[in-house]
């Protein structure tokens, strides 16, 4: 797909058909989320991929909004370090957002909708993903391909005007 | 563009060659960024575009590696609130980290180059961008064509290797 096309098709996407994602599909989703750019290059990340049904329907249970993750194809699990200080903290956070909004670009250019899930309980997180304890679950993003309709560039998407979010030379 | 491409052919840009951006190009780019995904769609953002030669060179001072800023075609510098509470901090990193993802994106598509700066003098940017008091420069996109060789995708990119970055499963 063109890419102008597939960043203005990506929209959140929680109810799933039964549809599986071939694997050579899953493994381009995490190839753009492995080639995003982080600060200093730390690439602050590691990618844990779900895609068995009864650990799916464990992981939904880390935050209140998490349930699409039950009913997705699959999830990422974005595990980061457990930093020491505050000082790099915004930049984890930051880059985080860079890999997952690469993969979900990658993810629509294949007409495979996403949805992002934070995680509350950390610990029953760990439980399921088995990450060590210097590591934590930053966020979960779900995967499928749409049950309501494929995914095609939207013409009005709900956001701000573009004349009120944009400003030229000075705020 | 093909989004793979696209995805594969964006790299760091910090040296820039003289050709201007079209209008309609950098509104595409923004664009790209007004539509990125939030947290409860709250789209924590302002985009200020700076194509002005002297307001870049002024620009490129707030941090001791944004020099690349001052021999930009355009610079995007990305504005949000400032916080009350922690609460909601993490995510308002991770939601413009996802915005500048999708710009650096539609920018690759067109050929564009584009690098990332930090803003260390807070107030120096509130002088050259007039945001008001309750606002703070999260970061600075610098924009423009590469002056080594075009955007194609990269083979070898420096990251860890797939392996060692996706889990299948478990960690």
């Amino acid at each position: 797909m063109e890419t102008w096309d597939a960043i203005r098709s990506r929209r959140n996407v929680r109810v799933f058909s039964e549809r599986a994602i071939d694997e050579s599909d899953l493994a381009r989703v995490l190839e753009a989320g492995r080639r995003a750019p982080s600060s200093r290059n730390w690439q602050p990340w590691d990618f844990i991929v779900v895609t068995d049904r009864p650990q799916l329907v464990a992981l939904a249970e880390v935050w209140r909004s998490a349930g699409h993750v039950a009913r997705a194809a699959a999830a990422v699990a974005f595990v980061g370090p457990v930093l020491e200080s505050d000082a790099n903290r915004d930049w984890l956070w930051f880059d985080h957002g860079q890999a997952m909004m690469s993969m979900m670009i990658a993810a629509a250019d294949l007409g495979i909708g996403s949805g992002h899930a934070a995680v509350a309980d950390q610990e029953l997180a760990r439980t399921i993903l088995g990450h060590p304890e210097d590591r934590f679950c930053v966020a979960l993003m779900s995967l499928g391909y749409p049950q309501d309709r494929a995914l095609a560039p939207l013409q009005r998407p709900d956001r701000r005007p573009f004349d009120e979010v944009v400003h030229g030379g000075r705020w």
